[in-house]
């Protein structure tokens, strides 16, 4: 059913009278109805002052009410024909972000609205800030995955491959009661963990080696995501302990410093500046963070480039890192939201260096 | 490594002199090379007498040579300057149909280009044309699938969920050699096989069901796609018979009549009309297929709407079906090659009546 809250506050941050709105997720978030329409054309066009109208294909037709008007679509119809009777053309038309050129095009072609603008932002920096009922799934959400990361720590012995600790963990997801992944787990063993973008592949675990897990799952449509660097049957020698130290310092420091009114890249600058005295700066490659909640990654990172203020409601991963192939390739990742009074860090596994035996 | 051949191909498909490619099955299908840049902007600039040029972002950098120019972006770089040093700005630039609003719009507003065309049937149009490599990866993939769906048959007993199957796929995918899905498969018991949508859920199976399998496994990147539907433990009755032995027939005379210069809209006709002559027209509410290749679905539909005639290479999904919840709901789908001098049906499993006991 149509979120009336969240309807008003986009209108809030909307600077066109009209917008269509094709991402399912943001469709999921303002009407509670998913639909993925593939290769088709979904769209809810938002109107001030009128009754939104969801354009869809037929085929996922359905009856439920869900507070806007339905406009079925075939797969032969011309497509801006029908949206010129609902698009007022004297006004500029805000698309979003991922609205692809196959539908935009044309609908430029044909001058359906005055102008054409990306206002992805208006639905964006609303999710941004997550409400009661999105805060307490995400919460739930970083639990199950604080309970998965000591499941997954359980699966390693001598011999097992990345993928075949990877194939284990979507039933004990499952089991847990997500109903699925966030993104695809990274799991990487040694000096595949010095690549922040591994893939789970056929090395093999030897003692010796770093373990590092980067996972995440979806409870009711909200997701997790936590990174943890562990030791497989060997103390770090002093170089690495000297790294992981590094890490988790940044990612403490980083997280201890959040709260209303911060700025993203401060936070990002944080982290960064213990790395750097650390004298490891070159060796973390990546922004500091990004933000979450239906989707894995949503708008908003936690880097240099982002000068907004956090707010409460917020969510985004503290997500620091060292990738050295000689020494050591490690990151700690949490989730963390900004509360009223400063921040709550929904992960709670330890940040402890640990030896698996 | 550039493939020079499919090249030549895209250009003598192309009305403009350069074009951006962000597709990465595109991209993947002209170079060797797969990147899936997420949010992240990705493009290969194709410029006729010219090297192409690869946009990719720093964090997926590569060593390997692939016969183009590569240009690394950061998420703070100003991404039409840089297409800018690239893009011929009087001339026309071609751009995909699944380019976003986020990348397309700062183009189009930075005037990188003369105008903004969406080409992409130069490239789709191409892709649609299997060359020999792709056709014996293609050959493979369907027989895995033939061999997959007599597996699928065996897991089948009382009392299982759909979901119970489905969970089983993926691994009866890997151990016949694919690599996991071409889509999430379709297991639907009893009336849900009406449902042509249908998501395996917790339905339990009893005698008397029918059992619908629509499923498909990539090898070496190619998509397969096949449906059968078995009766479970029972006899089907006259009116059942009736409803499957006109998919049944709808299929293969449909399969019989593909050669080269058959249009895909009388492809689409014959299997219409043995359906609705057997008096059931309005229960079969999809085009009879989909073309196929890297992906499960790609450009072209075997649809009244696509008048185009069928030259050998093309490789498309013959779909059939009848959704009459009283009755029976039924699918029979073979994909089909489309030969010099006729056709060759990539799939071999029987499309007799099967009970399964």
């Amino acid at each position: 059913m149509l979120n009336t809250e969240r309807m008003k506050r986009v209108f809030a941050n909307l600077n066109t009278k009209q917008m269509m709105i094709s991402d399912p997720y943001a469709i999921f978030y303002l009407t509670g109805k998913w639909i993925f329409p593939g290769e088709r054309f979904l769209g809810l066009l938002i109107r001030e002052g009128k009754t939104p109208v969801l354009f869809v294909n037929e085929l996922f037709r359905f009856d439920e009410e869900i507070g806007v008007e339905k406009v079925y679509l075939k797969d032969t119809d011309d497509l801006p024909a029908i949206f010129a009777k609902y698009v007022d053309q004297n006004e500029s038309l805000g698309v979003d972000k991922i609205l692809p050129a196959r539908f935009l095009l044309p609908m430029m072609e044909k001058g359906i609205a005055k102008n054409f603008f990306n206002t992805s932002l208006a639905v964006d920096t609303t999710r941004a800030v997550k409400d009661e009922a999105e805060i307490a799934l995400m919460r739930e959400s970083s639990i199950i995955n604080d309970r998965a990361m000591a499941e997954f720590r359980k699966l390693i012995r001598t011999g097992i491959s990345e993928k075949e600790v990877a194939e284990q963990m979507l039933n004990i997801y499952k089991a847990l009661g997500a109903e699925g992944y966030s993104f695809e787990p990274i799991v990487a063993f040694g000096k595949n963990a010095a690549d922040p973008h591994h893939m789970p592949d056929d090395t093999r675990l030897e003692e010796g080696m770093t373990v590092l897990f980067d996972v995440g799952g979806k409870y009711k449509n909200y997701c997790s995501d936590m990174t943890r660097t562990f030791f497989y049957k060997y103390e770090p020698g002093e170089r690495q302990k000297e790294v992981y130290n590094l890490v988790r310092r940044a990612n403490e420091e980083a997280e201890a410093y959040v709260k209303p009114g911060v700025r993203l890249c401060d936070i990002d600058a944080k982290a960064r500046d213990v790395i750097a005295k650390g004298g490891f700066g070159p060796d973390f490659t990546h922004r500091l963070g990004h933000f979450i909640g239906l989707e894995d990654h949503e708008y908003g990172d936690v880097s240099a480039a982002f000068d907004n203020k956090v707010v409460p409601g917020n969510i985004f991963s503290i997500e620091p890192g060292i990738y050295h192939p000689a020494i050591l390739g490690c990151r700690i990742e949490d989730l963390i939201l900004v509360t009223e009074t400063g921040h709550e860090v929904l992960n709670h596994y330890s940040h402890d260096i640990e030896v698996i035996d």
